[in-house]
């Protein structure tokens, strides 16, 4: 069972993990990180023993080595590791056969994290993948531990699991820091729709997005999509944008591919 | 003061006021819709009488005529209606003017209605503009009589209200249909993404969006989005939509304009 458990990384996932396993009892028998600033940081504020270099993790005999660090040094990571470290990483899009231990996994979590938010882990989707079947019902038991909802996916899964995940989180987060510029260009409050992202968000769980959607799009409304392509005449970007959105709006109506 | 109600149209938007309305005992005193069917059918639904022309909703003597109806007819409902009745409409997009009455007014519910989910109208922000003071008072109270959340707002702030509106309702909801289709093609369940929705949308009360942005193209992990780009091969929309939305996430990020 894994119960001793060593961090690489201190950024916004290792932070919440970090939070969520001490408060379930796993024992975190140290940190690394590349910069002595952040490691040392993070150690105080965890109160969990920093070590200085890849060695110093692997000397404390970790169940298990969790490496939630930037995607692009996750394969640099790996290779500064012993081969026979049970070395699990937590990205979305990076395969399982970046790693090079022989003991390898994935323990993906699908949430959006920031430093200022506090995560219900309860409720996050944990997406497992071992290179054995006991690593993997491994890493199903501790996704368990933090969470109702863990699955297990597979590398060519998790790789359009996380492109869905884009569109669904950052590219409808961007919709709303759109609507948040033009709100505040012409002086009205975000506040106000506030209610309408809440309500949009909430529908989906009644109803498929699909089926949800409203507006002159869905409407084939011409007359108010042309009078907002004119409202939007100061960004040639935002015009693009709202045209290519509809289009696709329309399409999936008429049942056409996107 | 405002009491009885007669209302034009037989919509989502007629539909959900209409609910409300009755439950805050306000008397209905007659619906009309150019289709007998539709009209016939909500009046039972309802216990409203069924008007058969503009004149009978006229002859009723309302204090408010309520005209919920498509966009594109309002101009003409408005105009077979008598000069000196009190005439409101409830969309975002049609200014004030196009009402020919001299008592005009709008009552616009910044909400996304669906016939098969009912709205918490306490939540939905009510804005409303009036053709004089008074109008505007009585309309502001008509709207706290069933919500929290009353704002005057002219018909120029509102073409771009609703324009806001597009983006974070309808554009983040078809982001969200791009997810549940890519999902379903890869043999997983929408169901899994869900939470992160649900947090995406609830992050945005303690934080901008714009600061709450996480994901490939706000870290400019151009590897990622490349990988991305590839799994979207199948569909040049996609990918040209993938691509515009991750370019204006940095450019927001580098304090660009969009």
């Amino acid at each position: 069972m894994i119960k001793r458990i060593a961090l690489i990384g201190t950024g916004n996932v290792a932070e919440q993990l970090c939070r969520i396993l001490l408060e379930k009892d796993f024992e975190l028998v140290g940190v690394y990180s590349r910069t002595k600033e952040s490691r040392n940081a993070f150690g105080i504020k965890w109160n969990i023993e920093v070590c200085t270099s890849f060695t110093e993790i692997e000397e404390k005999k970790p169940d298990l080595i969790l490496i939630a660090v930037n995607d692009s040094v996750i394969n640099s990571v790996s290779h500064s590791l012993e081969q026979n470290s049970v070395v699990v990483h937590t990205s979305g899009s990076i395969p399982i056969s970046e790693l090079r231990q022989t003991s390898r996994g994935v323990f993906y979590p699908l949430q959006t994290f920031s430093k200022e938010k506090k995560v219900d882990w309860s409720e996050v989707p944990i997406c497992v993948e071992g290179s054995t079947p006991e690593l993997t019902e491994e890493l199903m038991n501790l996704g368990k531990s933090i969470s109702k909802e863990v699955n297990e996916i597979d590398s060519e899964q998790r790789k359009y699991l996380h492109v869905s995940a884009v569109f669904a989180c950052n590219f409808s987060n961007h919709m709303y820091a759109i609507a948040h510029k033009l709100m505040e260009e012409h002086q009205m409050d975000f506040e106000m729709l506030k209610p309408l992202i809440r309500e949009t968000a909430e529908k989906i769980d009644s109803l498929a997005p699909q089926k949800a959607q409203t507006g002159p799009a869905s409407r084939k409304d011409e007359k108010t999509m042309n009078d907002h392509l004119e409202l939007l005449a100061e960004s040639d970007n935002l015009r693009h944008l709202y045209g290519l959105i509809s289009e696709q709006i329309i399409a999936l109506q008429d049942g056409k591919k996107l």
